[in-house]
């Protein structure tokens, strides 16, 4: 399962961090950044998001970008990711470049802008001791959804319409093979580090010693070898649902376990929502029904509503798909 | 007098507004913008500020830009006036463009950048609805340390050193006449619109009528027209204070009713304070003493420290000047 906040108050800038623990390392992934969405989270756990995804840069998704830069500008402890569509690394670099950097011949940080366009991905480098002032386009690679493999997850992404893009992302934990220690204990083997050539799918051979004692790998595997559940999350925002979206949507969400989405408007204000591509709890649960998504948050709700408006925004998605919620700390 | 509000926590960004209410029309002046300052003001508030004066554009004193942005960026209602120490307008109009544009145009904005150099003042223009793509450089002012006349208040700049400039405001009241309603009463005389006159220096008639009577205006001004008392207020902050820096501060600094200062370090640490071009509340202090400053505010104090080592800061300043304090809201 995939570890989610919705950052931020309803009728506020929100963002989401999803947080992806394999017990072996922790990845952390912000979706977007608004004005003062971090604000709740400690310093240092700001300081160890690995990559910040955006859906596109309108002011409510990125004016609070300077106090994520401010907390790793210089970071050379982990890589420097940012994902946007394109026009993104224009962008970030007028980011970058909004402060006064007479110490930048001190600094050390390279900075990864990635531009997902429809079929490639470009990435264009920037250096802190350059004061972010030359742009270093790397080579284009083709992508087909998927725009990052990792050894823990997968990140897809989708081009969805607001009056140009704003993109979607979908994370996929990776699957995990752990060892069924209640069946280890039944065996009468000994736990040891006979356990990680167990799990390695790159160990080949026929045999493995347990306590001095060979055992057919192949046996073992199927004896003791579980699949862990895998969590899914997708997020979505700023975006016009009509058929030809749906076209894309279903396929997209498809299963996922959490997909956090927009919904601005009142159904009663579609025609806005529509002019604005935005969209309403009705065409979300919808969405999130057809595609057969496990649990539905519904965030960035216009400030336009009171608070007995939003709930009702919750009750007719929930009409439809019954696990939609808000953020816990919404108290809605 | 002048209006004046610290925003910010102790070892958090921190800014100064100032208000200047004539009576006829109030002026709202910001010194710098760091993360999180105008949270405490209300969003009317933000949109009503008139100028805005960076020192510099070190993290701390910018990173709350977008928030001001964001309340104004179309602002047609006053004029968009930012000011700042040279390379003010390369900084923001990186700041400008760090959004996705895709109305731009349907906006009408103008925003003016005033460079303070040390001898002229250097204006360009940027276009909302151009996406503030183009600089357009205005003719070069000429500046002899004033760089805002306004018929209710001045604006003088003083370069600072901070490895490169941080600029030092100080705003000056315009004197302002008015009636002095209890002699007005002992006169027997009816107020009416020829107090207008008698107010307006440009009314230069040997007489007045008041209710059907002619009056020496002189004679009336004599004993009628009293100066209200003009209050001023200075902004330092990011400066390194030895005996070159003293020599300019204290005949900019003479007699001001209001002195807002940073005092980063203690005493003890200053070393640092040296190093990094910042201060400490001694030397602050004394430079308050010398200069005939009626109040002096300390802020921008340093995160090294704890509470007691403030509370012990502000002692150190009021043995050398006692009319030394912090803002209220920091309740010390």
């Amino acid at each position: 399962m995939i570890h989610f906040s919705i950052l931020g108050e309803p009728s506020q800038d929100n963002a989401v961090l999803a947080t992806i623990n394999t017990s072996q390392s922790i990845h952390r992934l912000l979706f977007d950044c608004g004005e003062g969405v971090l604000t709740s989270l400690p310093y240092s756990e700001v300081q160890a998001i690995d990559h910040l995804f955006f859906s596109h840069f309108h002011m409510d998704h990125v004016s609070g970008f300077d106090a994520y830069f401010r907390a790793n500008f210089n970071r050379t402890s982990k890589e420097n990711h940012i994902w946007g569509p394109p026009g993104a690394a224009k962008i970030l670099q007028h980011r970058f470049q909004g402060f006064w950097w007479n110490h930048a011949a001190d600094l050390d940080a390279l900075w990864q802008v990635h531009e997902v366009h429809a079929d490639h991905i470009q990435t264009t480098h920037f250096l802190a001791h350059e004061a972010f002032s030359v742009a270093y386009p790397q080579p284009v690679r083709p992508h087909s959804s998927v725009i990052l493999e990792h050894e823990a997850f997968s990140v897809q992404a989708l081009p969805l319409s607001h009056h140009g893009v704003s993109l979607g992302y979908r994370v996929q934990e990776k699957p995990r093979t752990n060892i069924d220690m209640t069946k280890l204990a039944a065996l009468g083997l000994k736990p040891g580090p006979w356990m990680q050539h167990l799990k390695d799918p790159q160990y080949q051979q026929e045999t493995l010693e347990v306590a001095g004692q060979a055992h057919s790998t192949q046996d073992l595997r199927k004896a003791l070898l579980i699949q862990k559940q895998q969590g899914s999350l997708a997020y979505i925002t700023d975006l016009l649902i009509d058929d030809a979206a749906r076209k894309h949507l279903l396929p997209f969400l498809q299963g996922v376990e959490t997909l956090v989405c927009e919904s601005q408007f009142h159904p009663q204000d579609l025609e806005l929502a529509v002019k604005n591509h935005h969209t309403t709890p009705d065409l979300v649960a919808a969405v999130a029904r057809d595609a057969g998504v496990g649990n539905l948050f519904l965030f960035h709700v216009s400030q336009r509503y009171r608070r007995e408006t939003w709930q009702e925004m919750l009750q007719i998605a929930r009409s439809i798909f019954p696990n939609s919620h808000f953020a816990d700390h919404w108290g809605m």
